[in-house]
C-alpha cells in the first residue's frame, strides 16, 4: 500500500483507519528492513501475516508472475496445477544458475532474494552456537548429498600443498550409518575406517591411530578426515579439536559431519573450539534435524567464506525452493529467542530422560550407558537378550508398534555388509561392544510428555519381554 | 518493499534485479490505485499474486494482527484454529459496526476497505447490466433474508405519503419457490398471491390483477408489489415495466427478487426499463447464481442510494466476511472483460440447448414449451405422465442419479401446502397448467459439454421409461 | 484408503508399513465415528491431518465435486476462483434448504453432515456450562440478527394462551449497546426501556419495574422480555432467575442475549437456573466471543427443542456455510478439554486483571468499580474527568493509539439519541451513574502478558494524563 | 468415511443423500486402485477434491501424524511451523533412507506410497513418448545434478568388459550450457569436447570424430558419451541412433541429457530408436521443463531397470519429497489426454512461431535459420550486428525489459572460458558458426497470445535498433 493508496483508502475508510492501518504495515516493513541491515535472525518471531506477505512480495518480483510478462524460452515457469503453485506461494524458478546454486536468477528477483536472505538467517542461527562460523549455504539436499558436494569441492581445491584432486583416501572414525560411507563412496573416494575406543561405557575417537594412519598412507593421498560430531550412544561426539590438530600438522582436510549437532552447545563448542586449534575446513548439517523443518534440507557452514563459494559452485544447475522457502519460513518465525529457548529445554529434557531411563533400566535389571559426551543421545543396555542376538530387535518392533518412533535396539556382535565394506557389531559403530542395548535421544522439540509416554510404553514391553520367554514376546516385526 | 528495502536489497541481488522487482511490484499496486481511482471494476482480471498480496496487505491494517497489539475487550478477535486463521486471509473482524453493517469498523481499517472494495466491484458488475444503478449493498445472507432485511426496511420508511409502519399486505404475483414466500411471512407481512395468466405455452403477470387487488386492499395498507424477474420456465419474468407503473401510480412499493437476473441482458433491460418508467425500490439477486461464488451473500441494489443505506443500517450488528471476501476475489480475478463474456456465452448456450431439447423432445413424442420470454430456464412436455402425476419425479430421481443436478419434474395439478397456504399446481406458478414437464436451465458457467452430457442421458432416462411400463422406470427414489 | 487400495499399497511399500498406514488411517475414522455415536464435542482436539481428510471427505460427497457431475439448474456450485473454492475447502453449496436453514440439502451431502455435526459439537460445548440445554442451531449471522429471528419466530408461535402474532412490545432491561435495540426494531417491535437500580457500584435488575410494567401495558401485548446476561461493568448480568419467574407468571417470553455468556460459568449457571425456576424461551451468543472464530456467526439455543425447530424454519433460503465450517474446526480442534482449561483460565485472570487495575486506579487517585456480580468485565473511575465529560474518551484514544483494543471510556451523563430513543448517561446503561470510567474485559483467550501489557500501557497514559492539563493530553482522536 | 460412519451419517442425512455421498467417495478411491493395478498415468485428469483427499489419506499414514505417536529419535518430523506444515500437506520425513532414495522408508508409509506411484506415473508420462523405457527414478534435483548422479553410478559399474572404476573421460559433443560441463567436472571426470559439423545453418554432431577421439583416448578409458537430445538452435539434437552405435560398437556408455526433449515426439523417437539399435544407459530431463512443475526435479530413465536402481542407491541419504509432490500433483491432474493434447498444441504452435519469426526477420533484412531437425528452438540472424559483437546483446536486453523472457541473443565469435576450459563462439556451440543471432523456443505451454506479444515486442525492438546508431539503440542492460 503506497501513500496513494492510502490517500484513496481515506476517502473510503476515513483518515484515521487508514493511518493507522499504514503505520501497521509500515512496522511489518520494518521488521524485513531491519533483517536485511542487520543481517541477523530476529530476537523475536515474525507472525504469520507478515510471513505471508513477505512471501507474496517475493512472488511478484519474479518474472514468471510479471504482469504482461510473455517467456519464449525453455523453461519459463509456467505452472500447471494451482496447487502446486499455490504451495510454492507462486514461486517457479527455484535457486541459482547453472553455474552456482547461490547465485542470483536473472528471471527471478524474489527468489533469489528469498535465498539470499535464508542463507542469511541460517548464519544467524548457526552464530548462536558458533559465533565464529564466517559463511554457509543452505542446499536443497540430505545431509549425505551435501556432503558429496563438500567432498567433490574439496577435491577441486588447490591448496599452499598443491591439488587435491589426486587424493583418495578419506579417513572416518567409525560411526554406523549408511549415509555417511555411502557418501565416500559416491563421491568417489576409498573410507578408511577408525575403530574408536572403549573407555568406561563410551565409544572415543582413537585419536592415535588417525594419525598413524595418514602418515602410513601417505598424507598426501588423503583427501581428507570425515568425523561425527552427532551420532547415537555409546558412541561419543568425535574428538574434534585434536582431529583438528592433526589434520592441520599433517595437511589433510577436515570435513565434519554435523547432522544435528546444531541443537547442542556442548556440540557447537567442540567445533568452534576445534577450528581455533587445528584445521575445520566444513561442518555439515540437516535442517529437518536442528530445525524442525520437513526432511529435505542441509546446511554446509565453514570458517572460511572462499570455501562455502566453491561448494556453490560444485552443484550444477538450479535447485528446487522448497526446502529453503521451509527453513526462512520456519527461522523467522522462531526468531532467536525461541531458538534459544528450545535449545535450552532440550538440553534440560536431556537429563530429565536420564533419569527415568535408568529408573526403567534398574527395574528390569538392566542400567543406564554412562556416556557422558554425548549430550543428545542415550541407551540403556538389553543384557538379557546378550545371547540371542537377533532378538532384541523385537524391543523395538514392539515399541514401534506402540507408535513409539526412533528408538533403535542393537544387539551384540551383528555382522553385517555395507557398501562392500564388512563390520562386526553393526549399529554400535565398533566391533567389539560389550552390551545389546537400546538406544533413543531427547532431540530439539521433544517434550516431557513425550517422555513419559515413552517411558510408560517402553516399561509395559520390558514387562511384557521380562516375564515370558524371549520367543513369546515377540509380535509380528517391522 | 519501500524504498528503503529495495535498497537494501539491491546489496544482495545486484540493483537492475531489485529494480525489476520493484518495477513489477509497483505495477501490482498500480492496479489497486486505479481499481480505488475509478471505483470500477478492473477491465481485466487479476492474478492470483496480486489478490493474494492484497488480501494480506488487508490483513496486516486490521488490529488483531497489529504488532504488539494487546485486546482487552469481550471481542478481540483471537482465533484459536491456525486452519480458521488461514482460510480467512486472518481477518476476523467481520464486517460492519453494531448499527451499520456498511460502517467502517474502528478495529478493522483493512476488513472495513475490503468491504467498502467489495461493494465498490459489486456495483460496477451489475452496472454492465443495468447502467442507472447507483447503489448496492453486498450482504452476507441469502436472498430470501435479504428480502426480509429489504421489507423491514421498507416497513421503517417515511415518505411523501406516509409511514409504511403500518402496511401490512405483500402482493406477490405467484412464483412456486419456498423462499420469498417464507421472506415475506418472516418479515411479518400478508402474502397476497397474484395468479399469472396463460399465453401460448407460457405463464405472464396478470398485472391488471395486481391493480385491482392493490385498489381493493387499499393502497395504503400495501407495502409493495414483491416482482420476480428470474424464474424457472413456463413462468414469465414479471412484466416490470407494467408493474412499476402501476406501482408509481398507487402508491405501493416494489422490490424485485432478481435472484439470477443479473446474468440475463433482457432481464437487466426489464429492470432497467421499469425504474425509467415507473417505480422500482429495489432489486435483489444472489452473490451465487450470477457470480460463480460457494452459496451465502446477495447483493441488494437500488436506483435510490439512500434506501441502500436505510437496508444497510437494518442489519443488526457486526457480519460475516467470508462471501463479501468470496465476491471480491472472484469478481477482481474475472475482471469485467471475462464476466462479459461468460454473460455472451451463457447466451448462446440458452439457444443451443433449446435446440438439443428440442430434438430429445420430439423424439418421445413431446415437445419443448415455448416460452421465448424467459431468457434463462427452458422446458419439455411430460405429457406421458399426465395421467400418473406423482411418476414423473421419477424422471428427476433418474437423473439425479446419473449425476445430473438442477433439473426439476413438474407433476401437473400437484396439492401443496406452503406456508399455511394451499396451492394447486405447485411447482408451475399456477393453478391451471395443462402439462406435466420437466424444466431446466442454462445457467452462467454452463458449458455446451454439460449440455451434450445432459442431453444423452435424458435421452437415455427417456427411453427406459419409454419402453417400459411407467412403475418399472423406477428406480430408489432421493 | 479402502481394503482394495491397502492391498495393492502392499506390492509397493510391503505389507507391515501398508497395514501400520490403514491402522493409523482408521484410528482417524474412529474419530468421527466417535463423535458421530456420542453426539459429543470429542474430549481431546482432533489434529489438523484429520480435519483436513474429514473436510475433504465432506467436499467428496457434495453434488457439485462428484465426478462425472453435470449441473443444469440454476445454482451448481460452480466455482469461478480457485482461491475461493480452496478457502471454502470445495464446498459451494452452503446448508439450508429454502425452507429450513436446518434442514438437509440433497445436492450437497456432505455439506449437510458436517452441518449437523456443527450443530452436535456446539449443543456439546454449550451443555458443558448450561447441561440441560435441549437444542441449538448455529447460524451464520450476527448476533444481533439471531435476535431479531427470534423475534420473528416468536411472533408466529401460538402457545396455550393464543398467538403471539398481535404483540407489540419488548421489554428491556437497558444495555447501552446498539445492536440489541436495533434488533428489536428490525424485526418490528417496540422495545420498553427498564433502567437498572444502582447497588453499590454495580448496576442491576430492576425487576419490580419489569412485572409493573408488563401488567401495565397488558401482558397479552408483551412478546418477551429481551434480557442481557453478558454485559459491560458496572452493568450487572440481569438477574434472569427472577425475571423468569416475572415471565411464568405473567405469560410473556423470555429471550436471553447471551453473547459472550458462555465462556462464564457464573452466567452459565444463572440461565440454568432460570430455566429451572421459570421461563426462558431461548438464549443467544456469538460465536467469536465464545469460541475464538472470526466473526460471523451465532447460536440460538434453548431448553425447548422445537422452539429451535421454529427458528430455523424461521431463515428463509440457503446460508452461507462459512461462519459453520470455522466453527466446526475450532471446536473440533479445540475438544472439550481444552475448551475447559480456557474457561478456567480465564476466571483466574479475571481475578488477576482486577487486581492489577485496581493498583493502577489507587496511585493515580481512583479506584475499582466494585461490581461482583460481573464475572467478565471490569472498570475503574475516572473522577478527574467528571467535570470535562468529553475529555475522558482521550484516555481511549491514546490507548488504541497504543494499540490497546477493547477498552471503553464512558464519561458521566452523556446524552444520545439512539433509534430515535433518548438516553441520558449512555454507555452507563443507566441515567444516573455517578462515575466516568474506564472499562474492560477479561474474555476467553486472554493471556496474562496481554493484562500485563495492557496495565503497563494504561499507567503510562495515565500518568501522561495527570501530570498536565487534559486540554494537553489530548493526541489526534481516532 | 467407512460403512459404520455412513450408517451413522443416514440418521443424520437420510438414507439415500448419505449413500450417494458414500458413492461419490468411492468413485474417487476407484481412481486411485485403478492407477495401482494399472500402474498406469490416469487418461482424465483427477480434481482438486480428489488430489486433496489422497493427499490427506497419505498424510495420516506417516508415523509423525499418528495418533499418539512419540517420538524419541533423532529426526522426528516435528515441524514447528504450521505453514511449513501446510504447504508440505503434513509430510515431513520426505522420501528414500540413507541407503537409498527410492526405498520405503518406515516412518512413512504415505510419504513411501506417494513416492513409489509418482515414479509410476512419471514413467507412465514418459513412456508416452518412449514406449520401450523400463524404469525411471524422480529426484529432488536438478537435471544437473541427476547427471552427476549419473556418472557417479556408472563408475560404480561392472560391465562383462570390467569395471568402470578407471574410466577418466566423457566425450561430450559441444552444447553451450554451463550445467553438463561443470556436472562432468563435479562428479571428477574430464570432459572431451566434440566439435559439431555445420550442415546448412544447422550445426550436426560429428559422429565420426567422436569414434575416433573414443579410439585415441582408449575405449576402455571412456565412461561415456553425454549426447544432447534438446538444445537452442542452431544446434541439432544430437545424432543419438549413431552415436548409440558408436557405444555399443567401442563399449562405452552413454548418457543422454534430454533436459527438455520429452515434450517433442521427434527427441523421443531419437531416444527410442537409439535403445533399439545402439547403446542408451540412461536419459536425463528436467520435471520442470517438461511438465509445468516449478524448477526442482529431474528424472533418469533408462531401457535397464538394474541401472535405475544403481542411480537410486548412488543418493546419500533422505531427500525432499517437494518436487516429487508437485510432479505428483500435476501429473495426476493432467492426465494423459491433456498431457498430449499440450504436446500436440506445441507442435503447432512450433510451426506458427516459425512463420511470425520468420516475417519479423525479412521484414528488418534478416533471415529464419534454417534449423529443421531442432523441434523446440528457432533462431533468427542478427547480421547487423556481426561486426560489433557486444552490442546484440543489447537487443537480449531490451526484450527482458519489456517483459519478454527466455530469448537469447548470441554475437558471432564469443571466446569465453569456462571451468577452465577455452571456447570460441561461445553460446553456438561452435568455434565457427558465421552468424550472430537471436534464438527462442516454443517449449510446453506455450501459447498462440505468448507468440503473437512475443513478435509484436520483438518488432519494436528491431525497429528501434535499425532506425538509429545501434549505440543509441541500448538501454540500461540487465
Amino acid at each position: 500500500m503506497n501513500s496513494d493508496i492510502i490517500e484513496l483508502a481515506k476517502t473510503l475508510i476515513s483518515k484515521p483507519y487508514a493511518e493507522q492501518g499504514q503505520q501497521s504495515r509500515r512496522q511489518r516493513e520494518k521488521l524485513l528492513q531491519a533483517l536485511l541491515s542487520n543481517r541477523r535472525l530476529p530476537e523475536d518471531g515474525w507472525d504469520n501475516v507478515t510471513i505471508e506477505l513477505i512471501m507474496a512480495e517475493f512472488a511478484s518480483m519474479d518474472s514468471n508472475n510479471f504482469i504482461g510478462s510473455v517467456g519464449v524460452g525453455e523453461r519459463e515457469a509456467r505452472i500447471f496445477s494451482e496447487l502446486v503453485s499455490k504451495r510454492n506461494f507462486r514461486l517457479g524458478h527455484g535457486i541459482g544458475r547453472s553455474g552456482d546454486i547461490a547465485a542470483v536468477q536473472p528471471k527471478a528477483a524474489g527468489s533469489s532474494l528469498l535465498n539470499k536472505i535464508a542463507n542469511i538467517v541460517a548464519l544467524s542461527a548457526i552464530k548462536i552456537g558458533i559465533p565464529e562460523t564466517k559463511a554457509c549455504l543452505v542446499l536443497p539436499t540430505a545431509t549425505g548429498m551435501a556432503l558429496v558436494l563438500t567432498l567433490l569441492a574439496l577435491r577441486q581445491k588447490i591448496y599452499g600443498d598443491g591439488p587435491y584432486g589426486e587424493r583418495k583416501y578419506v579417513i572416518w572414525p567409525r560411526m554406523d550409518q549408511k549415509t555417511c560411507l555411502k557418501a565416500i563412496f559416491t563421491a568417489g573416494f576409498e573410507p578408511i575406517v577408525i575403530e574408536p575406543v572403549l573407555v568406561g561405557d563410551e565409544l572415543v575417537t582413537d585419536v592415535a591411530a588417525i594419525e598413524t594412519r595418514i602418515n602410513a598412507l601417505g598424507a598426501k593421498l588423503v583427501l581428507c578426515v570425515l568425523s561425527t560430531s552427532s551420532c547415537f550412544a555409546p558412541r561419543a561426539p568425535d574428538l574434534l579439536p585434536q582431529i583438528a590438530r592433526v589434520c592441520a600438522k599433517t595437511g589433510v582436510a577436515h570435513i565434519v559431519n554435523n547432522a544435528y549437532g546444531l541443537q547442542s552447545q556442548t556440540i557447537c563448542d567442540l567445533i568452534q573450539k576445534a577450528s581455533r586449534v587445528g584445521r575445520v575446513d566444513a561442518f555439515i548439517q540437516s535442517t529437518d534435524k536442528n530445525f524442525l523443518v520437513p526432511v529435505g534440507g542441509s546446511i554446509v557452514a565453514s570458517f572460511d567464506k572462499e570455501f562455502i563459494e566453491d561448494v556453490s559452485k560444485t552443484y550444477p544447475g538450479r535447485a528446487s525452493s522448497s526446502p529453503i522457502i521451509d527453513l526462512f519460513i520456519t527461522l523467522v518465525s522462531m526468531g532467536a529467542s525461541k531458538y534459544r529457548q528450545l535449545r535450552k529445554e532440550r538440553e534440560v529434557l536431556m537429563q530429565y530422560f536420564k533419569n527415568r531411563m535408568s529408573e526403567i533400566a534398574q527395574k528390569y535389571g538392566e542400567k543406564l550407558l554412562e556416556t557422558p559426551s554425548n549430550p543428545i543421545s542415550l541407551g540403556i543396555t538389553l543384557s538379557r537378550f546378550d545371547s540371542e542376538s537377533q532378538s532384541c530387535s523385537y524391543i523395538g518392533s514392539m515399541l514401534f508398534q506402540r507408535r513409539c518412533s526412533g528408538v533403535r535396539t542393537v544387539p551384540k556382535s551383528l555382522e553385517k555388509d555395507v557398501c562392500g565394506i564388512k563390520f562386526t557389531g553393526y549399529g554400535s559403530s565398533s566391533s567389539s561392544y560389550p552390551h545389546s542395548y537400546l538406544v533413543c535421544a531427547a532431540a530439539i522439540g521433544i517434550t516431557e510428555k513425550d517422555i513419559d509416554v515413552f517411558t510408560e510404553r517402553l516399561d509395559k514391553v520390558m514387562k511384557k519381554c521380562s516375564t515370558r520367554k524371549v520367543s513369546n514376546c515377540s509380535e509380528s516385526h517391522i
